[in-house]
């Protein structure tokens, strides 16, 4: 039998607040078996653009990368978010390792090809070192991913949390049986999303097609969506939508098959 | 026999300029034998401080860094220069993981006390996990340590890159027959600092506190020194104080005990 392994994946609102980030890592540190953490960060990346007089453009909730912002998000989340987090989780006893997807060649991607969007510096996943991330795990190291990917030939891409999280589980379902939990803002997935207790508790692939239909799934939801049938289709065991609140698996969306 | 390793400090100015970089990056990895790299980033922290509006102050050659300070140089040496760093070094084909000392708790320190001056979030080596990095580097993989550090209790340390490169060779010596090489802009600890080709071939402890007393040796090349001869007693086998350009240990000035 595999051993368990919790692949959490983090927005940025709560890594970048003081109080929600430290409650969130004792959280973690709790979490039974082996762990890996994916943060993101970009509020801080947007603040820091603004401070340096860059103007940060969103198209379909994906942020615009040029030069000047892959500096910025280079920063902010290889740097700044990265290194309080594992700092954080040394102190819970954990021990914690950051990485991006350029460290040990972790994680290779390329660049976004320009259609009808040039998203500039945005890396697609290609590859992930599954079995180099599981060395590291079975060492007791807990890697902490920041949302950055490089090409091979020197380029660092900034790239999507979730896919990374996404991308990870699946690569390391081969390792370990993996439960892949997505925190964000709400409590799970909502059949109304005014009503924060709406929360549905499964959603299946059918269901998805649905409620997508419906028009009850939209917007930045069916990108989580479709990572969450993605890993679980790739042998992933668990997929899970929650708050950040509850990554110990009670509560929130599962997705099945 | 102990098995061969570099470890290069090189300084701000080489790692922050595109082309200076690329032409180091290539002489590092032509290097034999396995190796570590330690960075600066100084410049780029300034000119980012600068550009938000915080201003820079220097103490005996030393960064003050308050709060908003830290959160430069998290940004600046544990993100844009060392995550530039690593994915060319990947792209040159080597497997280079960045680091801060939080990372896999590789450096703890202890926040400087305040005498005279008040440094603010500066850290002084107190453990460097060798066994660790030995660990790392038998895998073929290649560290690049920014300089940085975490006392264990949550908080990042700034920490001078010459005392990390001293400090990781020490820890190292015990499990390999260590070269530490100090890069910076001139070719060597020099006679008269003028004369650009006035370079001292060999210094031992006698000539330092001569060279000393006499004020050919000041300000900043006393504390590169010291850390150097601090090496040399700890069983590090060589230091030498040369120019970027000259990594292979050709040419620069040479410490012996």
């Amino acid at each position: 039998m595999k051993e368990k392994l919790s692949i959490i994946k983090v927005g940025g609102k709560i890594v970048e607040e003081e109080n929600s980030l430290h409650r969130f890592l004792q959280d973690f540190s709790q979490l039974d078996g082996y762990k890996i953490l994916v943060h993101g960060g970009g509020r801080s990346a947007t603040r820091l653009a603004s401070q340096l007089g860059i103007q940060t453009q969103m198209i379909n909730g994906r942020r615009i990368t040029d030069a000047e912002m892959l500096r910025v998000v280079t920063m902010v989340y290889g740097g700044l978010v990265n290194k309080t987090v594992v700092a954080q989780l040394q102190a819970l006893g954990m021990n914690a390792i950051g990485l991006t997807g350029a460290d040990m060649n972790i994680i290779r991607s390329v660049k976004r090809s320009v259609k009808d969007v040039d998203y500039g510096f945005v890396g697609d996943v290609k590859k992930v070192d599954g079995a180099a991330l599981a060395y590291l795990i079975h060492q007791k190291i807990v890697p902490v991913m920041a949302p950055l990917t490089h090409d091979g030939s020197g380029q660092i891409l900034n790239t999507n949390a979730d896919v990374i999280a996404g991308e990870i589980a699946k690569a390391l379902a081969e390792y370990f049986d993996v439960t892949l939990v997505f925190c964000f803002e709400k409590k799970g997935v909502l059949a109304d999303e005014n009503v924060d207790e709406s929360v549905i508790p499964l959603i299946t692939f059918a269901d998805f097609e649905k409620l997508k239909a419906e028009g009850v799934i939209q917007s930045g939801m069916i990108p989580k969506l479709e990572n969450s049938f993605s890993a679980i289709r790739a042998g992933v065991q668990r997929v899970v939508i929650t708050s950040a609140s509850a990554i110990n698996g009670k509560g929130g969306t599962w997705i099945k098959k």
